[in-house]
């Protein structure tokens, strides 16, 4: 049945008032909105709902029934016919005198620098980065705590409007029990939830680079460098040694630096404690802040993940970036920002402008996840089959020869492979043929030297461990 | 039980690995981390965790026992001692020597606009506007949609990360169903979903105005200024007359009109279909852009809403922002933009780079909720009983002489109110103290002339009909 509610008699169409509806009618049809077999309105209700007479609707529609669009049933009333015409692909779009030329108008629009098959689920070798596992979340408890946010008792966390609050709920898990796991000490004032990772990073390099001196990993982490292309900072991409981003390499008169110490994306290095002290002690010495993209640090089934960062900053110029995309859900678009307060204040501010705060029921529901203990067994059954997948991936590579180009020590979910003399790009292209997903290197890459064809990640987050060896077989092959 | 890996000995410490431990858990009970009663982890256990010999941990803990940190309760383990140091409120801030001065580095915060009492819900006159009420909100068939979108089936919707993409079901149903409500003909490409109006307005915002000339009603919806003194964008308030805004007063010159012609927002005015045409023609004549806010056109009880203005945009200048904050609940952080190809394509651009998508499952859900026709029927609920309330309130406001400023002709769910000669910010101040809440109406101008502090508004979402009259007496006594 179509809905009344979208019939409308514009008032400036010319034509008799029968002609008008047939018009509607017919536009509703080769528009695509009626679809073949879709009832009408009777002719008495959309009389009623125009205002006309009902003897106008039933000519009109008469006439529609001649001309094939409708076809009537009866008592039952009147149908699109199986035999109207075809809708066009999409609707007319405004064009000619006056219309508006946008591509004109616009700004040049921000690249998220990521790009994947839309069917990367169905490979048989599906070595991609960051999506979750069917087979190892847990949905039965998630769907509970989903069940329970949605009680009476958290109606209010539910439908209402926080202007710029987070949920105290979850505010409180983390700053008890996640942050103190990487030995972090942090005030709710803190804290901030964020959509995600992703609009972590943002709002920092929004708060923190325009107009300063950024520096960034090279290779990195391509959605921050094409975010930071949009803030007006002057960038400049550091190349990287076997223990990640060297402090003596940071320019003078840098501003900002963006690192991801304890799993650098994509090498997946962990830097050093003796270098993450001299990281902080140049920062000091040279009036630097750093911003640390945790991302990850629950997958350490190698062995425990050394602090963050953060942890060691007495100075208050670190901010700290965490993320429930890799260990609960990309989909669920939730993260945080810790910080000192005024720069947390800050980010709420900017973040209320944006987008209020990220939807209550997500909050709620995954801070029950989180608090009734689901998240630690989680991650434990996530770092068991992990740690197996990567047992199995690491005597593949060994087995074929393949060579690796940086290894999380403490574990992760992913290998920085190197294929020298090949183009992975090609090489990519050539394995989606029999079945293989792979990531080509390149566009980790900002081009501060070196060839950058020659990398690629292979991850181990989607694959099962009975299809790694076979896989990789591929790969080598 | 606290956590085992919420315990890290930092390399760099002084002191004997005894003392260290020690000085861990006391830090962990002063930073108020660990509460009074809660478990420690075994000697065993926390000795294998940190690498150190168990008689090392069995020491500290005794020691800790001997200075009342802890309380031993014989083989069950270690306890925190009810006699324990309480924490301070907040944990010690950086400070002293280093220290970075965040608030002379930080940009200045935008503003949300908009202030209420954290406690309206529990005013016995509640007349505060925008929050869902929980005695016409369809909580059951919500719940089974949510569940529903927790399927197995719906996996993928749920936890993949869609980069740039929104729920194809959603934006089916969007296109399909809901804009044509408003004569609107949009394809998927033609609609962006955003995290509520708010985020629309942003997108909008900044993608037209920066360094353009911008005009908006006033008085305004106060979000919408404060965003826009954040776009270095040149802003022009324009007084509005009993049909909203007058195209004749838009000075030449002028890019960017955001406005609210369904419902000006806040006088609930209606702008008449001639002025629309009028509107329109300026813009093309002027080459003029508009951005049509149109909230709350659901509530059209007392007549049914007339077309959107962008139903009649020939040039494929109107953006249109429709949101579901008022018609399902503001803590959904749902609503939608509509435009020409080019420019959703450059907004979708943005809002992958600040936040990629809203979460899956709060689309999914929605998408259950208005395709399986609860929405329709939840309309209809708000709309029966809003009616009611509106009878009721125009009966009292008409029976105590107050004055109404503007009225809604269709509906809506406030109306805007003059008292002549009186501050509303005192008069809400004494009401508050009796129970009633009202909004102050002056954050919603921006100062273009006239005395913005008599207005106030009186919203009927949120307060029962039989409570009105009474809480109107005391407005009005």
């Amino acid at each position: 049945m179509i809905s009344i509610d979208t019939f409308h008699l514009t008032p400036s169409t010319p034509g008799t008032l029968q002609s008008r509806i047939q018009q509607m009618v017919a536009q509703g049809i080769l528009s695509g909105r009626f679809r073949a077999g879709e009832r009408l309105p009777s002719s008495r209700a959309l009389a009623l709902h125009l205002g006309v007479s009902r003897i106008t609707v039933t000519l009109a529609y008469t006439e529609l029934v001649a001309d094939d669009y409708l076809s009537a049933r009866g008592r039952s009333g009147y149908y699109v016919s199986a035999n109207a015409p075809e809708p066009p692909d999409f609707p007319a779009r405004a064009s000619g005198p006056g219309t508006v030329n946008w591509l004109e108008l616009l700004p040049k629009s921000p690249s998220l620098g990521i790009t994947k098959p839309a069917d990367w689920a169905s490979y048989r070798y599906n070595f991609i980065y960051g999506q979750s596992d069917p087979t190892l979340f847990d949905s039965a408890n998630w769907r509970l705590c989903a069940l329970q946010a949605l009680g009476k008792r958290d109606f209010d966390s539910l439908t209402a409007d926080q202007y710029d609050g987070d949920d105290p709920l979850l505010i409180d898990y983390i700053t008890r029990q996640t942050l103190p796991r990487r030995g972090i000490l942090a005030a709710p004032d803190e804290v901030l939830l964020t959509m995600g990772a992703q609009n972590a990073l943002w709002l920092t390099a929004q708060l923190l680079t325009p107009n300063r001196n950024t520096v960034i990993e090279d290779p990195g982490y391509p959605a921050l460098r094409a975010l930071l292309s949009q803030t007006h900072t002057i960038l400049t991409p550091l190349a990287l040694d076997q223990d990640g981003l060297d402090p003596a390499t940071i320019p003078p008169g840098t501003d900002v630096v963006f690192t991801t110490p304890s799993h650098q994306c994509p090498t997946t290095t962990t830097m050093p404690h003796a270098r993450r002290q001299a990281l902080l002690d140049r920062a000091e010495a040279d009036n630097m802040l750093i911003v640390e993209d945790d991302y990850e640090f629950e997958m350490s089934f190698l062995r425990p993940a050394a602090p963050a960062l953060k942890s060691m900053d007495k100075t208050g110029r670190v901010i700290y970036i965490g993320s429930f995309s890799k260990s609960i859900f990309p989909g669920l678009r939730l993260g945080y920002l810790v910080g000192p307060a005024p720069f947390i204040a800050a980010a709420r501010a900017l973040r209320a402008s944006i987008l209020r705060h990220p939807p209550g029921h997500i909050q709620r529901t995954t801070a029950y996840f989180l608090s009734l203990g689901h998240y630690d067994a989680l991650i434990r059954r996530m770092s068991r089959a992990y740690h197996e997948r990567r047992r199995v991936l690491d005597s593949a590579i060994a087995a074929h020869g393949l060579q690796v180009a940086g290894t999380g020590t403490y574990g992760g979910s992913s290998l920085w492979m190197r294929a020298p003399g090949v183009n992975t790009y090609e090489l990519a292209a050539r394995l989606r043929g029999v079945g293989v997903l792979i990531e080509p290197g390149a566009p980790f890459f900002a081009g501060s030297g070196g060839v950058t064809t020659e990398f690629y990640r292979l991850a181990y987050s989607s694959i099962p461990a009975g299809r790694i060896a076979e896989g990789v077989g591929l790969v080598g092959g």
